[in-house]
């Protein structure tokens, strides 16, 4: 497994790759967050990133990798999120087809959003094993290459790029937290920091009630979760092989954190920010203000990993 | 009254003086809302300015324009809004009382605000001749400078230097567009303009539902709205004499628009650019949207007065 590890010469390349495809993003600082944490924070806001997600630049990444021949057969995945609508706009950037595989019982909203960029939505049974069978089949028909969200080498190298943009502008931090769901960001920041900035630590954060990263980090094997339940949508993932194997050695720790206080946190940075970020990329937040992790008199950075909410229906309006 | 109409060395003064207070606001574009106004918008970013709108800007300039003995003697100020946090903020930051006249049915989240930022609060009953009354003792016995929130030079001056930051970043704009409700931003911007880049048009745009400063500006004459009723909630108040005279002179024209619209163009903005802006900032993208006004190949300055707002009702779950 440890030769397909990406290096950092992958994500530096990778880096060069994309860049003049994504936004680079810009890093926000709250005053009022910063007194109420007892250390500096610089929030790496990928909530501006191209299809409102950190998720494009693994996806321009790998849809930039292929070869000529590969591309002209077009790009596969299936998601109901944000790695679906970074695949649907990376693949109509390099004027190639991209076909995603949607459980029919995906919110319109989010299926409007892959058709608006392009992506030819191909609909199944709202189970694992039906979206797997379908790929397959999609897959064996048209030629295009499956881009998995997370636990591929290339999606992991583009990940990497927004720590590498981070650690650029802000040279030196102490730490870098991350949520965590599928591991493709982890893992990319992961490598980053260790090359890049060895005395820094990479945490990863995760929901309590979804927490097989954690468990799996401490247990030393894949644990994958069973039964996730959190409004954090992004992180109802498991760890793949692949990613699991980077985060054992490379990661310091993984964190976990309530729902409330993932709540709490989103809402300070959409109130103290003006920003709009996603549940998921109020975790690192979460645990800041939960104390599991000290950010004491530190420079910590943290990577807002998107911003599609539900503007419908906000979390703190159920509690 | 021209005497007191502010000069562009006044907003030029203002700006010297502020700057080190002040946030220098972004300035953000996007391409979906581009492609869907069919010209290129450039939105500048008060709802990231301190205290959470463009309000901070013209405080601080009328807080730090008094002279030592004065400032000892604290300001004073009647204002259930932006206004009362921003003077509260000014006054902390110069180290001098700020006393915020309140309604006692105001939201608790708006004084706690204010309170936070080190202001002196004073309730009255909810109407504005108990506020007035109110603080016309409070300066008696204080003497306190009253710092009207838009009626006074040094309000305009200050409110002046958003556009003019807007300008020095994209020089070429066909014109400027703001929300008018006091008229202290409209007013600021059109001196700006017409005195920096005398061919760019200035309109004001205002809620059809509180169309005192339309109806002023086609009568030629200060005509005060009576029952605003409208989810622009920083633009419910009408011009005063002052305002109505720069206006009058340096803008060159002022449109409406429909609450439906207003609430359209927040959410247009909220969802593509992930920022959070209160409604009165979404009433120039209205005017756009609904075609009052033609932006056609043409840049247009859009001033985001602020992101205050209520997170537990937005305006579209009401419709």
């Amino acid at each position: 497994m440890s030769i397909e590890i990406p290096s950092i010469e992958d994500i530096q390349q990778a880096h060069q790759r994309i860049q003049k495809h994504i936004h680079p993003t810009p890093i926000l600082t709250s005053r009022l967050i910063n007194a109420q944490a007892g250390g500096e924070l610089f929030f790496k806001c990928e909530n501006f990133q191209k299809a409102g997600a950190f998720k494009f630049r693994g996806a321009s990444n790998a849809v930039f990798s292929l070869s000529e021949k590969q591309a002209r057969q077009g790009v596969a995945t299936h998601s109901s999120g944000n790695h679906a609508q970074a695949v649907a706009l990376a693949a109509k950037k390099r004027g190639i087809p991209a076909h995603i595989v949607m459980p029919e019982n995906a919110p319109v909203v989010k299926k409007r959003a892959v058709a608006d960029y392009g992506g030819q939505i191909t609909e199944c049974k709202p189970t694992l094993d039906a979206r797997e069978k379908t790929l397959e089949q999609l897959v064996e028909k048209t030629g295009a290459t499956f881009i998995h969200p997370y636990n591929d080498p290339r999606i992991i190298a583009g990940q990497g790029t927004a720590a590498m943009e981070l650690l650029e502008e802000v040279k030196d931090l102490d730490m870098i937290l991350t949520p965590v769901g599928g591991g493709g960001l982890l893992s990319g920041t992961a490598i980053t920091m260790k090359n890049l900035h060895p005395s820094g630590q990479v945490t990863g954060t995760e929901p309590k009630q979804a927490d097989d990263a954690y468990r799996s980090f401490k247990a030393g094997k894949l644990i994958p979760v069973t039964d996730p339940d959190t409004v954090a949508d992004g992180l109802r993932t498991s760890l793949g092989p692949l990613t699991f194997s980077i985060i054992s050695r490379y990661a310091d720790d993984i964190v976990t954190v309530s729902e409330d206080s993932i709540i709490k946190a989103m809402r300070l940075i959409w109130e103290r920010m003006n920003i709009i970020i996603e549940p998921s990329s109020a975790v690192p937040l979460a645990a800041i203000l939960e104390q599991s992790i000290d950010v004491e008199g530190l420079k910590a950075g943290i990577i807002i990993s998107g911003g599609n909410v539900d503007l419908e229906h906000l979390p703190w309006q159920k509690l």
